[in-house]
């Protein structure tokens, strides 16, 4: 009975503020819990743009502001947006569990990724972080310490950082071994603290890595049935808002390619949540994948809604 | 052969930009892989005083400097501590025990502790938290948020926090479980993340527990031989500084309550050390506790140097 479950969170499903991610990741955990009393055994990754992009900008604020305050580098950043967001998840999972009466160990693993230091999008760092500058502005920073800019649609400058693959997940040996001793384990946050090898060791840089193909690595590692990646539609659609508009149940992967070539998922949403879909797909005979909302993710595991790509 | 171990590494030696705590957890990392090459089984609990200082002055800047950042309360600033120090830790020590060719797994678990919510502390909090402001501004955050503020050494005014003991470890199942599996674990960062138990459910408060003790809970969690608490020093003193100064190879609870009476411990300094020293010891039969350097650490295991209390 169930299945074996990734689960990928969006970051901007966990609201921009404490207080409204204390309240988000109570909805989160009501639904996750039920998926663990189904049967399921599940492993969280999630994103964390507005919570690395708000912790970002109050340290470059407070590095402005205040000389005490140190020039905070972005894989920091991330890394302290894994403990913020962890700790939210795992009181409102453990909480939720004790509410159920079901005593269910919850654990956040502060987790770095690898990303390969050849990876084509270090040539072409197009993720923008952190706080908007004038053109001036960002010019001196530019020189001071090597940070890419780009215009950002009229609103000013800002800091643009790659966004490449994941390749592995250093801590992967805890996070199995936790994974057969049965705990909900939170890991991967943000796509995972990116690290490069340089001279045999890890070294953090500062990069972006797409939370759905990071969690797919987690669902590989844990031998996962199933990945669901879940969005703000309860499926997937073609020719989206126009008369012909249909809502898939399931998606080959031929069909998958076919739709991708007529440009029918929008690149930066849609996109890449195909691809990470299909990249697990393809790592292993019997391996799906499952687009769905969080609202609808048991009633989908259950067959009766979702998008199946397999 | 080797002890079960667990380490309590203070805040203060972390440094306090990320360029300094790099460097710092090269060295703090070197002496630790060395105790588990000699056969020894690690937990580390670690402090966060700079670092969690550092990062809710930079949310309190921010929020005050640009409305999009919102108020940050001090628990998830403990947890954004965790996440931060936690990643430079692991990183670490994985690359060292890279560089000896030795595969351990490595791992942070984002901690949150049990405090009664009961306890005396929070009838006088103390520790000093955050940025300093004038009287006036102390007293109109106070009457806005409920904050307490007290008068620190003629600098201004700052907030304070009680210090209550911790009570539980809420993961220590999980911690339990990456301990049996042989991982090397960073748990209970800054002294955790102080919850409370109200309605049967775990919320946050605004406090700073002692790590020390924290370190001494997650001892007793994985059944550990000896709590190792890490100093300035290599060992402790009496009568410290004056001409009958004397350096202790060990103490009985006995002589350790004497010395108490007697004021030898500087309060906020080594006699919260020896007293969550003696709560492990006394914790029970056969444990023992340590009080040395970090430098020291493996010398002092061995039964060369350090300060043991049986």
């Amino acid at each position: 009975m169930g299945y074996k479950v990734a689960i990928a969170l969006g970051g901007n499903a966990l609201g921009n503020t404490p207080e409204e991610q204390i309240k988000a990741v109570k909805t989160t955990a009501k639904s996750i819990v039920s998926l663990v009393e189904q049967g399921n055994k599940v492993i969280i990754g999630h994103g964390n743009g507005p919570q690395v992009g708000m912790i970002n900008l109050a340290m470059e604020t407070g590095h402005l502001a205040d000389p005490k305050i140190p020039a905070m580098p972005f894989p920091e950043c991330g890394a302290m947006s894994q403990g913020y967001i962890g700790y939210h998840l795992q009181n409102a999972l453990r909480n939720e569990f004790d509410r159920r009466n079901r005593n269910v160990p919850v654990v956040t693993v502060v987790t770095q990724v690898l990303v390969d230091k050849d990876d084509p999008a270090f040539d072409d760092p197009a993720k923008p972080i952190g706080a908007f500058y004038t053109e001036k502005e960002a010019q001196e920073i530019s020189m001071k310490k090597g940070y890419q800019f780009k215009e950002d649609a009229g609103r000013g400058y800002r800091r643009v950082v790659a966004s490449p693959k994941p390749v592995d997940i250093v801590e992967k040996e805890s996070i199995r071994h936790l994974y057969e001793a049965g705990d909900v384990i939170v890991a991967g946050g943000g796509g995972g603290i990116p690290v490069i090898e340089k001279d045999d060791q890890y070294v953090g840089v500062p990069a972006v890595i797409d939370k759905d193909f990071t969690t797919g690595k987690l669902a590989e590692l844990v031998d996962a049935d199933v990945l669901v990646i879940l969005t703000a539609v309860d499926q997937v659609a073609i020719n989206f808002g126009q008369e012909n508009e249909k809502w898939l149940d399931k998606m080959s992967m031929d069909e998958c390619n076919q739709y991708i070539e007529e440009g029918q998922f929008a690149p930066g949403s849609m996109l890449p949540k195909i691809e990470a879909a299909m990249a697990f797909v393809e790592s292993k005979e019997g391996r799906k994948a499952l687009i769905t909302s969080l609202e609808k993710a048991d009633d989908a595991l259950a067959g009766n809604t979702g998008t199946w790509i397999e």
